[in-house]
Formats: C-alpha cells, sequence, structure tokens
C-alpha cells in the first residue's frame, strides 16, 4: 500500500517570498513547481528544482492562467487552443530548466481556475492532454477522481493520477464540497489524519451526507500555503506511515 | 562556399501583428523566434515554428530582457545569475514547444540589449553560454566576430556563429560603427548587396575609414521589422546566390 | 438633432502599432482610450491625448481587464471589489495624464469582456459606476441601451450615454445578436451609412426579425481597427451629416 | 524643531504579502506608496491609502520602474520621455485612487534604481520633476540632498525635500557609502537612534572618514521591509522625541 503526497512549491515572485518549501519538502514525494504565468519566476524555478532534487522529491509542472495579481485563481475564458499554448509553454519551460539539472519530469498539475475548469470542461481538459503528451508521453496528469482531466489525459494516451485532498470534504457524488459552503475545509488536525487515512488505504472517504463513498487516490494533495501547512503535512505523513502506507512518488 | 541568412521571426504579441514572416521565410536559412519575453507569446511561438518547419527554415531561441514596452532594447541591470536564469527559461520553453512538433532547436540568439551587453561582457556572456549549454550542448551561440559572447560559448564547448549585417556599416576595429553616426545603416540596396557577397564570399568589408578589413561571416543578419524588409532580404539572397554563394542553414 | 461619435484609440503598445487614429480623429466627436491593462502604454496614452486635444475630441478612459495577449476580450472572473480597484486605477492613471495636458476627460467606456459582462451583471455595473463616480461625478458613462451598466451608472448619480454600433445586428428585444450568428455584422457600407442615419435620427433599427425597435442612441461607435475602418467612418458621418444630424461630443 | 519620517507602503502585490504597514504606520507621518510597475496592485493602492488615511499619515507616490521580479532595483535604460510617462502614469494613478478617498498627495519619491539613477543624471531628475509638475505643483519632491534631482525640482518650481538615511553611513562629501562596502548599513539600534537625532537636530552626520558634515534633512527614511523594521522605527521616533523634535509630514 502506498499513496504520493503532493504540495505546490516555488510560489514566490520576485522579491516576494511564499510558501514554507524547505518544511514541506521533508515531508512530500512529489512538488508542483509554478512556472512563471501565476507564480514562480525562472529563479525561483531553479531553486526550486535545486532543492528538490537534493531532498529526492519528484518534480512536477503546475501551470496556471497568466494572472499573477489574481494568482492563477479566477476563471479566465481562454480557447482550448490558447490553453493549450500556454500550457506548453509553461511545462516545457520548467522541463527544460529541470533537465538542464539533470531532472526529468513526473507530473504535471494544472493550477488554479485551470485545473478546475479543466476538471469539468473537456474540451479545455484534451487541450491540456495534449500539450502534455506533445512534450513527453511519460508524464503523468494529475485530475479529480472522476473528472473530465483524468478522461482526457487517458484518451490522449498519458498515465493519469486521481488527487485527494485530506482536508476538504466531499459531496455524495465524490466532488469536493463547494468552499462557499460551511465545513468545506476540514481544520482539526486528528480528522484530517484519519481522513487522509481512509482514503489511502481503503480509497474511501464519508461524505457530507453521511455515507461512505469509494475514491480513488493515486496522489493526495498537501496545502503548501497556510500558516501551520508543514506541521500539518508532517502530521498527515506521520499518520499515513503509522497506518502502514509507504509514501511514494509515482514515479518509483 | 555558403553563409547562413538568419531573420528575427514571430516577434508578434497578443492582437499586434509584427513582421512579415511569411515573405521573409522564402529569403532565409534560419528564423530567431522570440520566446514571450520581449515579444512573442505562445501562440505565435507555436505559428512560427509551424512556418518555419513547413518551409525547412532552421529555427533557433531569440531570447530578450523582460520588457514588452520596450521590446528589450534597453538595457537592464541584470546579474549573471538572473540573465542565465532568463536565458534558460526562455530557451526552454521555445525548445520544448518545438519539440512538440518535432523540431530541433539549431541556435540561440540573444536579442537586442540583452545581445549587446553580452557581446562586451564576459561575466553576461559567459551565463548565456552556461544557460545554453546546460540545456543542449549541440546548439550554435550566435554573436558578433570576435565579441565576448563567442568567446564565452567556445569556452563553454559550444559551437558558435559571428553575425554580420549587410546593411551596417563598420569601424576599422570590426566592430559595427554606432547607430548614433550619420551613415552607420546602410540604405542603397545595391550597396547592400555589395557588401553582403565580400562579406559571405571574401570574408571583408570596407570599414568607414576606407580600409578593407577581415570580418569572420558564418551567418548573416537580415532584418524584418523593417518596411521593405522582405524585399530587400529577396534582393541579398538573390545577389549572394548569383555570387555562386550557397544558402544554408548552419546545421545543414 | 444631434448624435456623439466614438472609437477606439491609443490602442498601440510598445513597439507594436495598432489602428489610424490619425485617419479615425477626423470623423469622430468622442475617443476612448486605452489604460495600459489590455492595450495602450504611458508613452501611447500621452501621445493620444495630445492628438484628441489638437483635433478638438472629447476623449474618455477605456479600462479593461489585465490581458495584453488576449487583448481584454477574455472574461476574467473578478470580484466586484476587484473591478472596481481596476477601473478606478486606469481611469485615474488617464485623467491624470490628461489633466497634465490640460484636458478634463468626458467618459468612461468600458473595454471588451468587462463592457459585456457590465452590461448584463448588475454587480459588476454597479463596481464600475462606483469607481467613476469616485473620480468626478460629471464624467458621462457608457454602456448598451437597456443595460445594468446604464442602470448602475444612473443609480450613481452620473450621466450616461447609450451606445448603438451601426454594423451590428439587433434582435428583437434589442440587443446585439450574437456574434457567433450569421450577420451579426453588417459589411456593406451604404447598408451601414443608412443605419446609422435611421439610428442617431429617428432611435430605431430594424432587426432581424424584420420589425422596426426603438433604440436609445446617444453615442454610435465606430470601430477602429480593422482595414477600411478609417473610411467607413468617413462615410458614416458624411451619411449623417447629409441626413441633418450635428456630430457632437456629448459634453458639448 | 521638526523632522519628517518617511517609509514605504503598500508594497504586497497580488497573493504576496509584503512588509509590515500597520505597524509601520504608528512611527511615520509620511507614507511612500508603490504604483504597480514595481510593487503594489490596485487593491493594495486602495488598502494602503484607506489605512494612512485612518491614521493620519501623509500619503506620497512611489512610482518606479516596470520590473516587478527585480523590484525595480535593476537599471533600466529608459529615456528621458519615457520616464517622464511612467512617472506621470503612475503618480496620476495614485493621486486619482487617493482622491476618491478625499486625499490629497504631499509627496513624490521615485523608487529604487529609478531613484538613484534620477539623484545623479540631470535629464532623468527634470522628467521627474517635470512629470510631477504637470501634475500638481503643490507636490513635494523628494531626493538626496545635493542631488540633480531635488535641483530639478527646484528648477520645475517644486518644493523639496531633502531625504537622509539614519541607518546608512555617509562619505565625507555627504553621499551615501557604496552598499558594496563594508559597514555601509549600520545596524546597530542605539547608532542609528542616535545618528538620527544628530541628523535630524543638528543637520549633521560623522562620515566614514570622522568629520562632521552638514546635511540637509528634511525627511528621514525608515526602511519597512526587513525584519524588526517596525521595532526599529519605534526606536527611532522615540528617540527623536525624547531629544525634542516634533514627527511632523512634510504638508503640516
Amino acid at each position: 500500500m502506498r499513496i504520493d503526497l503532493n504540495s505546490v512549491l516555488g510560489e514566490s515572485f520576485g522579491p516576494w517570498p511564499m510558501g514554507q518549501d524547505e518544511a514541506l519538502m521533508a515531508s512530500i514525494s512529489s512538488a508542483n513547481v509554478a512556472c512563471g504565468f501565476h507564480a514562480g519566476d525562472p529563479g525561483a524555478m531553479r531553486a526550486t528544482i535545486a532543492l528538490a532534487r537534493e531532498k529526492g522529491v519528484a518534480i512536477g509542472a503546475h501551470p496556471g492562467f497568466p494572472d499573477l495579481v489574481g494568482f492563477g485563481r479566477r476563471e479566465l475564458k481562454a480557447t482550448p487552443q490558447e490553453v493549450e499554448d500556454l500550457v506548453l509553454y509553461q511545462v516545457a519551460a520548467l522541463a527544460g530548466m529541470a533537465a538542464a539539472q539533470g531532472v526529468t519530469l513526473q507530473h504535471v498539475k494544472a493550477h488554479g481556475a485551470l485545473y478546475n475548469m479543466a476538471c469539468r470542461d473537456r474540451t479545455l481538459a484534451d487541450a491540456i492532454a495534449k500539450a502534455v503528451a506533445s512534450i513527453d508521453r511519460s508524464l503523468i496528469l494529475f485530475g479529480l477522481p472522476g473528472s473530465d482531466l483524468l478522461r482526457a489525459g487517458q484518451a490522449a494516451g498519458l498515465r493519469v493520477a486521481a488527487e485527494v485532498f485530506a482536508d476538504r470534504s466531499y459531496d455524495a457524488d465524490g466532488s469536493l464540497t463547494s468552499r462557499q459552503k460551511p465545513g468545506s475545509v476540514i481544520h482539526d488536525t486528528a480528522t484530517v489524519v484519519a481522513r487522509a487515512v481512509t482514503m489511502a488505504r481503503d480509497k474511501q472517504v464519508v461524505a457530507v451526507d453521511g455515507s461512505t463513498i469509494g475514491l480513488q487516490a493515486d496522489t493526495m494533495c498537501l496545502h503548501g500555503d497556510t500558516p501551520g501547512a508543514a506541521a500539518l503535512a508532517k502530521e498527515i505523513r506521520r499518520g499515513l506511515e503509522a497506518a502502514g502506507l509507504r509514501i511514494a512518488a509515482l514515479r518509483d
């Protein structure tokens, strides 16, 4: 039994630091690196790649919409062609910078609004999958379980990884509860750790209506930009290992 | 006897077109493609790669300073590390986009102020050469004859190409006459064509003081963004071929 | 009987020119000047203000989403607060630059996706109206006839101007026919001129279903960025004047 | 006896916070607000204006080069016309946003490389002074004592304020010791406070060679973006007040 733990790193920009990259690196097996459009800059990308390589953490690209002020979290009505192009550009930039340090990218996880839109819009999902496949067919595409993004990745011949969130509640249909609803984010550490174990080991989660549902879980997202993120990540990893799970990057 | 003819393409940005890419493609053997920092965007890059591939023109990266409004023509006091990072990012992005279309980059030519600064500043030149070598040691680095940029490229183990300008006057020491001086740009077509032949065939040029000087000439730059650029390019190519020169990309 | 003729100017950006500002200036009474977020830069804004002042054309701000590559035409899910802030910033920048040349802004017309979204979303419309009113309560707010944008302007105590398009077809409910539908843009010059006269003089238009509908028409938009735009603008102005209409800025 | 204490505020950008604005506000009399080119965004600008207004702190514009990644600290070879335009744009934007909250700008302080370049290049200094004067002749222009920037401001008919730094060492000619040299930044709090008092009260400073030199001191800069900045600011203010100085904005 194994699970990949991923988190976003390299979200600093110019003079502005963000996140607790060093501390998080100790808990995760895969790092999603921002590629310069919603966060990150060439210097931050180089440094994050170096850090991940040193720590033995697998690296993936984290392309987003070109929206620094909005941090890529605002929906942008881009065409599928535009999405394909901007994903291709960003993944290529990071892949080349990683290769310059002797590292091959493991995966691609779209960021923020791009990820959310592509999970439920097959044309955008296809655009992302096409871009990723055109760079390297061995890249693993991340997406929500049962999402259009995973379907598009499979249709493009890519290996995909279903991503779960231990600190988010789920509706009975397996989708994430809207962040607008109370209780959508779980703050109690013990509860989050327990859910993480159930997700990773049993491929199950208790939904908001109390029902227990199945949930494909190949990789688990640990948030990196909240206070206490590094501490929570450590607890989740400890809990998973105590439950007999091996934390390992997908490529391993 | 042979010479490479290069020109800048893909300098459109978003809704703003620039240049006469289609028309120029017929005259050149190598295209320098803008990479998004001073011009170009992911869509323009993809389209330019496709056009060059279709026309059999070799592709190179044309990285510049992050300065859209100034078109990368304004000197920016970036550190060598910053220059290395921004060149690496841009070349990697274009290389990956080209690979997605089955095309391998041939060369790297820095743009505008970055090119000019690196030709006379060895630390910046080394930064560029290091970035290029870390991506692909078979990339050819462009620079002015006798410049720090060429020396840095050679020191980094890269093949280099000395670049000449048929429509620019040269000082007796082989450097380009400052654009501030009258006569630094030659506008008469017949004169430009004649100088192109002398440069390409005899590796010589008549300097502003009337002396004839030797000039390494591996590739000749044809400007693409002036009115009449495509027509002038056609005349230069015709003149070179009439003088028995073969127009061929450096990789060929 | 009078009508204002407006067009977008100052959409150049850095090294990239756009539009036929000089030629259009002769036909219009009001210029919408891009403010740097989707087009325009400080130098272009200064030059456009100077040109409009010289020609006696009234100046308005044309704020848009921060999206150069998409030219402000892509919907961006910004919050009302974000919209208020970005409109305030852009209008303030142009107003100050105009004041530096002794010119007072006449109006504000939101650009592209921001305009379209605000015409049908009252919260965004209120955000724009609030920003405009906080700068200068005498500014005139442009919007489609019957739109939320006009209603928001009136609620904020602003004078508003209903804007019509002579080269666009209208549905029977007075809204613009979707650009996705064939015939939504009218290309025949004589037809466009005739419709312009009917709109400006009779405050009517023949809708796509053949019915004649009333249409508030305070200002008419002449497109500036298509080939032949300046020539068409000239014809429309000539036709309006021949029909006895006076072309005059709203402030006059 | 009085002195103005200024600090930079509003240097957050999008999702990235910077500085300790709330804490610093208690110690200063004038705030330099970033205007969106090297830091700050419309939302951050609005919030900073509101905070300064609430605390009774005077507001100035802090325009910089368009260089987010380099935080406006890298020299950019812009022309005087370009500098005039970008200063005009930024100051106008902030002035309008401040006016929307009922606040009139007090001063303009150029940021980073722009400030340093303009202090020793009269053509750039004139460009800045011209931009400022064209917006509002009652704006106070900040610059180093004896600098071209102050001279340009005076020539343009502006009131100027000579700015000193309590935590920086000075050469015998009254210029700041280069940051490359050891000891150029003073870290001992007691020493900094003592120097602040000497500067503010006696208009003198002990230079690196031990000589005591005169120094025009109208406003003192307190750094805001270092750890401990708010605490140091508090100590400086306390020390100045204990020495009988009144801390007051220049406008008061």
